[in-house]
């Protein structure tokens, strides 16, 4: 039984966007954290209207990966999250969406596992493969799983964030010379 | 000195949107961590267009809650983090400003403070005030600040959550009857 779980901060400020993964399933438990997490996000005027269609077979992911135009790595994924949203969901759904999302992420960071979020080009056809209702809106996937071993020959890429004086500004927009 | 910070889990999961706050300034050093939480989310093909002005003076909160129908509480707020993106920022912009601004919001929680979303109605006006050029999107402000004390008399209005079944489905959507 594992008595301290991991940092919120170092959970948050850790994560990156990593779409290798091990061919390895994920355990129920840990699943069923992770879509606590979203579950648990704030929606507008607290609409709860997300929903998540938990995608884990091979015929399932590869219908997902094929709805995207950068989504074969969802093919490899333990599983694929995929969000929808009725389209009554306010004025911003995909902010909303966001905040599930990225509750989902941070949560699989804190148990070890990689995630990365995929766009959806083809909605309908992600509709027609997962039976979807055609009032939701179905923006975006996340894919989970074990991170790869990346081997020395083949180093991920890496994507350094912009520094933080050049992403905030205080009190109004002044510019930065 | 602390040495331990929140458990990831119990940030997200007990993270609520809340929006009355007690009179009271929040440091620059969790100011920095809310917004290095921000920089380190991910974003679109690594665009990283989404900015922040952070928004701590009366009269910059005022501008900021007139931009929303439902914006009045951002002026008790300590801090508002008006999130920009540029109008290049993809084709889901709003989900990778829900990712900011979620990572923002758990750090918050994190650190004991209450924070909330408020949809931006008047982009102009906000841009206006806040000087920001016309290419950015303005869609969303978190208003963030140390939880009020409630009286008894005046309880929270309590949002809970769908249970899990109604909102995930496995495989495919089904009829959950």
């Amino acid at each position: 039984m594992r008595i301290l779980g991991m940092d919120a901060y170092k959970a948050v400020i850790e994560k990156r966007d990593k779409r290798q993964f091990e061919d390895r399933p994920i355990s129920e438990e840990v699943l069923l954290k992770i879509l606590q997490a979203t579950r648990m996000a704030g929606s507008g005027k607290n609409r709860q209207t997300g929903r998540i269609v938990v995608v884990e077979s091979q015929e399932g992911r590869d219908s997902v990966a094929g709805s995207g135009d950068f989504g074969d790595w969802i093919k490899e994924a333990a599983v694929a999250l995929v969000f929808a949203i009725h389209s009554d969901g306010g004025l911003r759904p995909d902010f909303d969406i966001g905040r599930m999302a990225q509750n989902a992420m941070i949560i699989a960071n804190a148990e070890g596992l990689s995630s990365c979020p995929m766009t959806v080009y083809r909605q309908q056809e992600l509709r027609d493969a997962l039976s979807i209702p055609d009032e939701y809106d179905v923006p975006m996937v996340v894919g989970i799983g074990f991170p790869a071993v990346i081997s020395d020959s083949k180093p991920p890429r890496s994507h350094p964030r912009i520094p933080i004086e050049d992403m905030v500004y205080r009190e109004t927009w002044q510019d930065k010379t």
